[in-house]
């Protein structure tokens, strides 16, 4: 959509920082900054300051690196969970979907981004130290790889695999396949190849 | 999606105010949070002075309530445009959907709202006691509407038009049929009912 004219500076400068939200176009930024202009002040003043107050007050655990409001997360401080386990994602989204299908019970490294050149985000800008650090110190026998399969995600684990090689601990990566239910007829060829390639044994 | 466990007070407050903007579920509202959360604060500081900065500066024109940061609007100020004409519109969007046909050349009046008991909306609670003093003092001949056909938008409709009807005002609305290129067959019956009875002379 072009830039359009909405007649007031102060409308087009809020639309255009709530348009900088990831999948947010100018079109829904402009509701959405009509729907607060019309709200009462003490609600946008709410709105605001609860971003503000997110930003400025997070905390990270300084083991796992997930958003925590103080101190080890719930997660690492939960002594029934597999400790020997740690699987690496990239955001706080992928633990949340992963807790969710309730089919993991060990611990968590997010990384809060993957290696991208282009967004000048290298090695060292991510938490890939202190997971080698762990692995090493915590005993941890496995790490699962749980990066999305495109360049980034492929290039961060390819690096994470490197930095951990030499420490001996396995390295597996979840399994890609067709999904449940999906049509054999709709799935990517890519995808389709790599399900044959990587056929288990028929089990019931 | 049920409430889930952010770990986080902060994210938590964060996102219940993102998703209380229209149409914005917890799912997007966590991935807007965790945007902001990893830009720079400097970012997140004029995304939140850019929205309360708009709630508290914005100005309204005089004569026909649209956004305006000083004074009398663009339009309202354009003397080239037919100053006889007036489309009664709910929103600023409206205004520039129809802006964007240049099929319209008169001026707006723009409500800001339609009539809802639901929400506590009531007729004074938007600006028709100025349209009706509009009408008679700029001397208008047709008063246009450009409502939405639901409850509240017709309701609204109504109101004006029985406000408006001793005043003489010729008082039209916005064409209602089937959409260039839509196919009949995908047309709900009432449109297409009103269509056929409301239909006009054939002309090339």
């Amino acid at each position: 959509m072009y830039k359009q004219n909405y007649r007031s500076k102060l409308l087009e400068d809020a639309v255009e920082q709530i348009a900088s939200l990831p999948g947010v176009g100018r079109k829904s930024a402009l509701r959405y900054a009509l729907h607060l202009l019309h709200e009462p002040a003490a609600n946008v003043e709410k709105f605001t300051s609860a971003i503000s107050q997110m930003r400025s007050g997070v905390r990270y655990c300084p083991d796992c690196n997930m958003i925590s409001d103080d101190g080890v997360c719930p997660i690492c401080g939960d002594h029934s969970r597999d400790r020997s386990l740690v699987c690496v994602v990239e955001s706080l989204r992928d633990v949340l979907s992963i807790e969710n299908t309730g089919q993991y019970h060990g611990l968590y490294h997010v990384l809060g981004g993957v290696i991208s050149p282009m967004d000048g985000v290298g090695p060292d800008d991510l938490p890939i130290k202190a997971l080698v650090e762990r692995v090493q110190r915590d005993g941890i026998q496995e790490v699962i790889m749980a990066l999305d399969t495109n360049m980034e995600g492929e290039t961060t684990a390819l690096y994470i695999y490197r930095q951990l090689a030499a420490s001996g601990v396995k390295i597996s990566a979840i399994a890609r396949g067709v999904a449940f239910g999906d049509d054999l007829e709709y799935t990517d060829e890519f995808t389709l190849g790599k399900a044959i390639v990587n056929r288990q044994l028929f089990s019931i």
